[in-house]
């Protein structure tokens, strides 16, 4: 649940992406000691979890650590102070992205980076972001205490504010404007000011901007944020992408009349059309094959009292799914319907594509990776789609991706109550850990 | 589009009704000069209307003359200074209604009552209230002028507060009850502080109350705020009844969830249930035979965001008719297809009947008579419900009761756009003067 900006897509699979190859090319080609025995420390891993849970922690649990908030400050120094103990060279960028490198041995290799945000929504949980933070640091950790070679630079990351409209991320690609940087933001300060508060330098934004191809990798360890791992007793979700989103504002417009002195065969009700339109939606995706989703979320009424005929009907449609085609063939027949139905009712309709997210896919090498890590952990995996946004689909305009899903019970996020075991936190640092020594031993 | 209060009806044949009988044998039984001749001063009536709405006047044309405010007091003394010009005997009740008398020739008489109100909804028009307000101050000042020797006592009424809650006629009739008196209303206020204001006397409200039998008859004259006889082309209605309301308040629970990670298959979307509620109420309204309607006016969603699976809806259904057993007919199917809808969707539902307003049906007696008036005078005519509330409906517990209806331009009411013009607002109160004289004769 959040605020998505509309950016262009990059293909990934256009940008010289890292040549993985298939696990059994792997095996023989390069070894360095006994890496794939290497495991994370699973308690240590889940305590910092719980520690960094201190930070912005509410009476009811959970967190409310916003973005440039103390609380958010506060986290940012607790996870610095774990990087370097992990013996990452910690440095923050432009943005105000934490960012802390481990050396490689290949000159001139593109460094793999993985992370995730530690910022939350407010009254969130202890897992959404903390988790893909916290467990790249101890992958780095684990590394370090078994000295590690690794060829590429390792660089973990801890994308700054998230939640708000993947900032950190975006400006990691070059996708913050001079308007959004220096304009007042919804609270009414500058992105600037709150950039320069947690160590940024907004000046110098422009150094942040990585170029295509510049990156071997992204990872990044994810709660699924649904229930779909949960309640089929799925270990890992190796993410197919993350999806695209339109989002559509839709305006019908009947005429608002007295209900009592209006009789039933002269009303222009722009409710009617609404429902009628809700369940078209509804009809139309779900006779569609596939995972794709479309909900009618926000609905209002005016003028909305009991004894008035609904003059004016304001609804959202929002359709995701991991192909923009799929999107525009949905939204085609709705639309069509829409028309048909307004027509019918006498209420005249307007629609308006409010923003659209496109889908980002994650490279395939990248997927078989995860899923070989997986494998050789003796964890089960399926293959699935992220419905939810996240830092990894900023990273798909610069280079290939991949996105490892654990485990959310009963799929609740953005709440108090969102909950991982520490078994399933254990086994997604496992596979985050496997899969960059994959990627770098490729 | 007033609120209404949750009173018991008495049924209006039940209480010594005025005996009234059919015009052929009121001609010969009882004359007294060329009564059937009499005619309001239409320029007159209409110049007093325009010299109303300069009370409260809004600076795009109408008025906001709410009840107990400064403007609704200078528009009463207005109203006052009219009455004494009419010659009528002015006095405010305990509850702050105006009644203006016209002593009567025969001992022991009941009074005739007539009139409305002049307070306005916020941003009202010119008409509403106004209209039969003047005209009945109009007719009592021809008559007046002619000499007239009214049988009965003759009371011409201008109740306060009609807009909030049917103040003063509730007051008239003794419906007010020491809480609503002196607990806080909306707006903070205790009502007898507003009562008090106007002139009333809120520590002898008792003394304002009227016992059903004790008023010969209450007529209205009333702006439709409805487009039926606009558009078919009508001078006068004669109104069968004020209809009854049934107001229900329905909750829908589904669950909240994530729209992006939540599968078409696993969501309990309370939206989808109301979309076909709202369709449901529409079609067994209009598959019953009759004037009843049935309005969805406010529906609201939670949480209302774009991403977010709807969780709850709550909706109004208003159900109104001049027969119960209809509303209750038509009800007892909406609700039993709300519970298969929220069987089907596994969102459960809930409902409350909110308030009722009984139908206030008008005299059998008193519409021959407006009908007979409107004929004498070469006026076209229909019978139709009320579908708005009116003072009238109070009324009906003590007397028996009759309305008529003139023109609203376009239906408009309640909006600065309402408009009667002249020569059908001085039709109405030329059927009011000629009813309530065939009422006297009778």
């Amino acid at each position: 649940m959040r605020t998505m900006h509309r950016r262009d897509f990059v293909q990934s699979a256009a940008l010289g992406a890292l040549a993985v190859t298939p696990l059994g090319t792997l095996h023989g080609h390069r070894r360095q000691g006994d890496w794939k025995s290497l495991r994370v420390n699973g308690a240590r891993v889940n305590r910092h979890l719980a520690d960094l849970s201190r930070y912005g922690r509410n009476p009811d649990g959970g967190v409310s650590r916003v973005a440039y908030s103390d609380a958010d400050i506060a986290g940012r120094e607790f996870a610095v102070r774990l990087m370097r103990a992990a013996e990452l060279e910690v440095r923050i960028d432009p943005v105000g992205n934490i960012i802390g490198t481990r050396a490689g041995t290949l000159p001139a290799a593109k460094p793999i980076l993985f992370g995730s945000h530690i910022d939350s929504v407010p009254h969130g949980g202890n897992y959404d972001g903390d988790l893909g933070s916290l467990s790249a640091i101890e992958a780095a950790h684990t590394l370090a205490e078994a000295g590690y070679r690794n060829r590429h630079p390792l660089e973990v990351v801890i994308w700054c504010d998230e939640e708000s409209g993947l900032t950190g991320s975006r400006g990691y690609v070059g996708d913050i404007s001079r308007e959004e940087l220096h304009e007042p933001g919804r609270d009414g300060v500058p992105l600037a000011e709150k950039i320069a508060r947690i160590g940024g330098d907004p000046e110098r934004l422009a150094a942040a901007r990585h170029e295509p191809g510049s990156v071997a990798a992204y990872l990044e360890l994810h709660v699924e944020q649904g229930n779909i791992l949960h309640e089929q007793g799925v270990q890992i979700g190796v993410v197919e992408g993350i999806v695209g989103i339109h989002h559509y504002d839709v305006t019908i417009e009947g005429f608002a009349n007295h209900a009592g002195t209006t009789p039933m065969n002269r009303r222009r009700n722009a409710m009617l059309t609404a429902a009628e339109l809700v369940l078209a939606v509804d009809r139309i995706v779900k006779a569609m094959p596939g995972r794709h989703v479309g909900t009618v979320g926000r609905l209002l009424v005016e003028p909305g009292a009991p004894n008035v005929v609904p003059g004016r009907v304001r609804l959202t449609v929002e359709l995701r799914d991991l192909r923009t085609a799929t999107i525009e063939a949905l939204w085609e027949q709705i639309s069509a319907e829409l028309g048909e139905l307004a027509h019918e009712h006498d209420t005249p309709a307007t629609w308006e594509r409010q923003h659209t997210n496109d889908p980002a896919l994650s490279d395939p090498g990248i997927r078989a990776v995860i899923a070989q890590a997986a494998e050789a952990l003796d964890l089960s995996f399926m293959h699935m789609p992220s419905g939810a946004g996240h830092d990894a689909q900023t990273l798909a305009a610069i280079c290939p991706i991949g996105m490892i899903f654990v485990p959310a019970v009963d799929g609740i996020s953005h709440s108090p109550k969102e909950f991982t075991s520490a078994e399933d936190v254990e086994h997604g640092a496992n596979v985050l850990l496997q899969s960059v020594l994959r990627l770098d031993q490729a």
